[in-house]
């Protein structure tokens, strides 16, 4: 098999900011990004795709919530599996729409897929990846005392659940993901960054965590040795001094340059920050190996070399 | 390849009819069921499971239901996208630790799984499969005139919505499931019968319907060309006059005699019906095949041909 591609998509595949966050709406965002994989899976270029899950997982916790009373909250590992079987159907869906209207072969499946962290991570010690719905400081403390969660005031927004996110360090479902990539199909994984798991005496076990998506795409792209990890996400670059006037793109960068730009505090904490952080660890990771930062519609000139932030070692 | 076997989970493999449905119960109740799964995989007989919905998905449109003033609710298809991702995540947790265990090589893999039926399929003039919570008169009218859902009066317990059981007509990732197993993996597949899809010029969309499991298992071991097709449920065989004073069990039954039986009305709808028509299709649509139905805990013997009701050509 050829080095296969690994793509994480970012919210803006997924869904649009705009409009209620519907099925339909949701689909026909993920019907045009099918078009964005279309040109990249015309390459023959073989192609594993991670995606995020935030506002959906959100959604999910919210409804879990709202009917709490009436038939018990999921917890958080079992919500992010219901948010990977609601994603990757529409992204499956779509894809294979395309893919048979472009002449493609082979056809995407999504894969429920575990991630193992470790218990001893020390983001265990210090949640901080917000999720789900926003409550009062009463409601809020009476949860932290019923369930043990850990709640943090929320820019005046009100209070909200706060869990930790460690570091992905195994693909659990690697080995089938590998199978489905030999035998020419296009697998969707470790969606909404994987189901936290920790490995236990009895085996592995869910955890409330939540994995950042563009990391758990660098560790599936070194677990299938991948030559290149696309990241795509709402702008073309990652930039120094971002949203300042004297704002600079970064075109090519190898990784001892971008360590420094991120070392300074260029690139956004649960925005740039992580993208910056899994094309550094992947291009770090191997040599002749190559990282994209780029805009979802511009996937395919980003993976040319053309456009977009290119890694490199 | 060896002739994969096909095994059909019902809803007792899945969760308790006791005690809160929580995460940590069912998960409780699939562990169980992977000891039973082990022992068959013990055989060195490649594994596809199929598995049913019907209480999760009921209880995730519970949720939907719940919240839909603040998020919008999810239509069926997404919902059963959602269970598989549920449901699936614990069945290949829990069955990824016993195989381990015991020492068994490949592991489980959920696959999100669409079914193809046909638009014109006359289950859609006549919805007969209820889901999801029951309603007040008034609400249930109202939500018909809202939405177009069909409502059903449901045995002096309220109203509500019944939707279309189409024969499932192909397993739309079947070439996925099929790599897997050559591969060595045991793929989770067509959760909940599947999510229900039906073509369209622009491809294939989602419906509101729900594919019976033990027919989309039928349907899976015929694309898949095995040899035998197991139906687990909460009793050991199928009866003539069940639950009567002369109540019969079947043990060894070939097909012929097990239509007569069906004909003349010995298996209830719902119940028994789809898994004798599941079995009895599998076994008349091509010659050496074998189907049983019996006991989740007699899950091997009912494979070894010991135990349980032998669906025989």
């Amino acid at each position: 098999m050829k080095n296969p591609l690994v793509i994480a998509l970012g919210g803006n595949a997924l869904q649009s900011g705009k409009g209620p966050a519907n099925a339909a709406s949701q689909l026909a965002v993920i019907q045009n990004t099918a078009g964005q994989l279309v040109r990249i899976l015309q390459t023959g270029q073989p192609l594993a795709i991670v995606h995020g899950n935030g506002p959906q997982v959100g959604r999910i916790l919210l409804q879990n919530e709202a009917a709490a009373a009436i038939t018990p909250a999921m917890p958080l590992d079992v919500c992010g599996a219901m948010s990977q079987g609601m994603i990757g159907y529409h992204i499956q869906q779509a894809l294979g729409q395309r893919m048979a209207a472009a002449g493609l072969p082979g056809r995407p499946v999504t894969l429920v897929t575990q991630v193992r962290v470790s218990a001893e991570d020390p983001a265990f010690d210090r949640p901080s990846k917000p999720i789900g719905p926003f409550y009062t400081q009463d409601k809020a403390e009476w949860i932290a005392k019923e369930k043990g969660f850990v709640f943090r005031e929320d820019a005046g927004r009100g209070w909200r659940r706060v869990v930790a996110s460690p570091l992905p360090l195994e693909v659990v479902e690697l080995a089938q993901v590998r199978a489905l990539l030999d035998a020419g199909f296009v697998p969707i994984t470790a969606g909404g960054g994987g189901i936290p798991v920790v490995s236990t005496p009895t085996g592995l076990a869910g955890v409330a965590a939540v994995i950042d998506k563009d990391l758990a795409a660098w560790r599936l792209a070194e677990g299938l040795e991948a030559a290149t990890l696309v990241i795509l996400t709402e702008v073309e670059h990652a930039c120094l001094r971002y949203g300042q006037a004297d704002e600079q793109p970064l075109l090519r960068v190898g990784a001892d340059e971008l360590r420094a730009h991120q070392k300074a505090g260029h690139f956004a904490e649960g925005s740039m920050g992580p993208k910056v952080e899994a094309a550094l660890r992947f291009v770090e990771g191997g040599s002749g190996r190559r990282a994209v930062i780029t805009r979802l519609d511009l996937a395919l000139e980003g993976l040319s070399g053309e456009r977009g932030t290119q890694v490199l070692g």
